[in-house]
């Protein structure tokens, strides 16, 4: 059993958003009005967070004890009811799940009767995944360093330490896990976070995937937003094999929050970003059309005219996770986006052949990128 | 770049064949004849390990400069004509990969350039997989330890320490790769560690995963040996994506590796083990009938129909990697088994609720098993 430092983040990131909301006030002084759709509040059956106001912490107005009343609760109005949104909550689809006893996150080493979820994670806004665990080390210890003045040291242990699977770090409300690599992996985690974010009654997570991959016809080192996830077939689902039955499922990401990326991707200078479709393939190696695996069958004209056609079909990049991620996170009522730098063009090689200076400049990008995006929806950068 | 503590493993590995090929010297003084049987010579198209001699290191026998060469050539007559066989090199299945200036094996780490790959792995000639890290470290360490006499001290160090994808460890002719979750996560290893055991020209490898995995109708703690791994629709078979084409490949195993196996658990005492079918699937939640996944659309009378038809189709575990696993090793022509211990019984239940102890006693169970395997395939045991 381990609850590690959730005392002082909680105090921390309370005591940031009271400072946040007296900043909020004083704006608010010189507004008139803030408009509705700002707030996103006419979307409810999406994530509806609110950037700019204090909202974005439950703790701050308090517990809500019961479940169902939290699904339709609306948000407190801030002043003289200028703000009215609803929370939204995480929507786990499963209704065995309140029916639990207990809810034992395997491969999370986290448990319902052995952790306090809410207290732990009540508080988590924005959820930050990649496939390294030593990448989303470094960039959760960034997002602290960032979201200073920082208690507790500089450092943020593995909240995920007890397992080798995935690791986990939180620095106030951004929370980092890493995933490992391909679509099982990813979905393994996906469903014990989706799970812990539920029992831990949060609201308003915007969930966001960093990560390498191969660009087709641009340049290394592009950071792809994406707009769409698609299949090896160019098509936007993701098929779902539950029991011995195949579903099909959208993969749509949400454009407005790709377009908020992009946005702010063009106040980093030199910072080369497009928004695009993204390929996800269960291989690396023949899924990928690569002619240096152990195995391959194709010509080097076979490979191109796939790329070519995928290049056509409106695809910037391939990595291997992002059709699940979004499908979960589509059907789960969360925000989601992609975010990955581009290692190389494929139309012209397969070889990841960087310099490691090279290679850790260009895996900083999406990181940059992402922190960027959360301060400013904290209000802490324009 | 980096050569691993190879010289001092190398010295080691020679001097300890010396003293095996001493003692079946002697025991050939009392023998008239070994049967071609026994050293599988008849079977030129598979991995044809032959432990009974020590001709499992072709350094012994000075390095065969000429890949080609190699491919066709016989080995060496021990005594006076008493045993003949070929060598089984690995077959990388790639026309492009030999036409390669440099192979990076980016996800290890590893290099044709960067680092003497024949020097590091040529001798290798057990390659033991599994998902944790951890896992196959402790496992090498005990490997180390039972291989003795241990030079260099009792820590081995991760061949792999520069990325996190995977770690790495090599104790004399055993290699231990971790491979994290799921068949994408699996496949990409697998291409790399292929790649490898071709560039380091290995020869007479076999290769044994060893994992958890949830049994049906068995007790838990249960090992269970895989004759034949299917996927979801309880087929032997591994769809393979290649560019837009879907090809489907053989998933069957070593059927006498398999035996040998079982044989060999016979020798442990209270080890419950068993040959049986696993299934594979892309996703331990809805794809494994669970109840307790963020998303279930499906009843608890229709998980239970799913897992006892495919009991009565011969499964008798469900993991996530063997699929992939046997199909790749087939194709490259590597002798593969499958050895997982069965953590619950799905019949009963989803959750994996065993206390640490118990946990940790039935992951060594596969460990225990294997390292019997090849010792006796060393002579090193009955």
């Amino acid at each position: 059993m381990k609850c590690l430092g959730t005392a002082s983040s909680h105090m921390y990131w309370t005591h940031f958003l009271y400072n946040l909301l007296d900043q909020h006030v004083n704006q608010k002084r010189t507004c008139t009005r803030i408009q509705l759709s700002q707030s996103k509040s006419m979307r409810p059956d999406r994530n509806t967070y609110d950037g700019q106001s204090s909202s974005h912490s439950h703790h701050f107005f308090g517990e809500v004890k019961e479940r169902e009343k939290e699904k339709s609760m609306k948000m407190k109005v801030m002043e003289n009811g200028t703000i009215s949104s609803q929370k939204s909550f995480v929507h786990v689809k499963n209704p065995y799940l309140d029916t639990m006893d207990e809810d034992i996150l395997y491969h999370l080493d986290l448990g319902t009767k052995t952790h306090n979820l809410p207290e732990m994670f009540g508080d988590v806004k924005f959820v930050c995944v990649g496939g390294s665990p030593n990448r989303m080390k470094a960039f959760a210890l960034f997002m602290h360093k960032e979201l200073g003045p920082v208690e507790g040291g500089e450092d943020i242990e593995d909240i995920c330490a007890g397992t080798d699977r995935y690791c986990m770090f939180k620095t106030g409300p951004v929370l980092c896990i890493s995933h490992g690599m391909g679509v099982p992996s990813i979905s393994i985690m996906l469903h014990e976070l989706i799970k812990l974010l539920h029992h831990a009654r949060c609201c308003d997570v915007t969930m966001i995937r960093m990560g390498t991959s191969g660009g087709i016809g641009i340049a290394p080192g592009s950071v792809v937003i994406t707009d769409t996830a698609v299949d090896s077939f160019f098509k936007p689902q993701f098929e779902q094999v539950i029991l011995d039955n195949v579903v099909t499922r959208s993969t749509e990401l949400d454009k407005e929050l790709a377009e908020e990326l992009f946005n702010c991707s063009k106040k980093i200078p030199n910072f080369p970003a497009l928004i695009g479709h993204t390929m996800c393939t269960y291989d690396f190696y023949e899924g990928q059309g690569r002619l240096d695996g152990a195995l391959c069958s194709f010509s080097r004209e076979n490979k191109l005219d796939y790329l070519t056609r995928a290049y056509k079909a409106g695809v910037r990049n391939i990595e291997m996770e992002s059709t699940v991620f979004a499908a979960m996170c589509r059907l789960c009522g969360l925000k989601a986006a992609v975010v990955c730098v581009t290692l190389l063009d494929r139309l012209h090689g397969d070889q990841i052949n960087l310099s490691h200076d090279v290679l850790a400049e260009y895996q900083q990008r999406p990181q940059l990128l992402i922190s960027n995006f959360i301060k400013k929806k904290l209000g802490l950068c324009d």
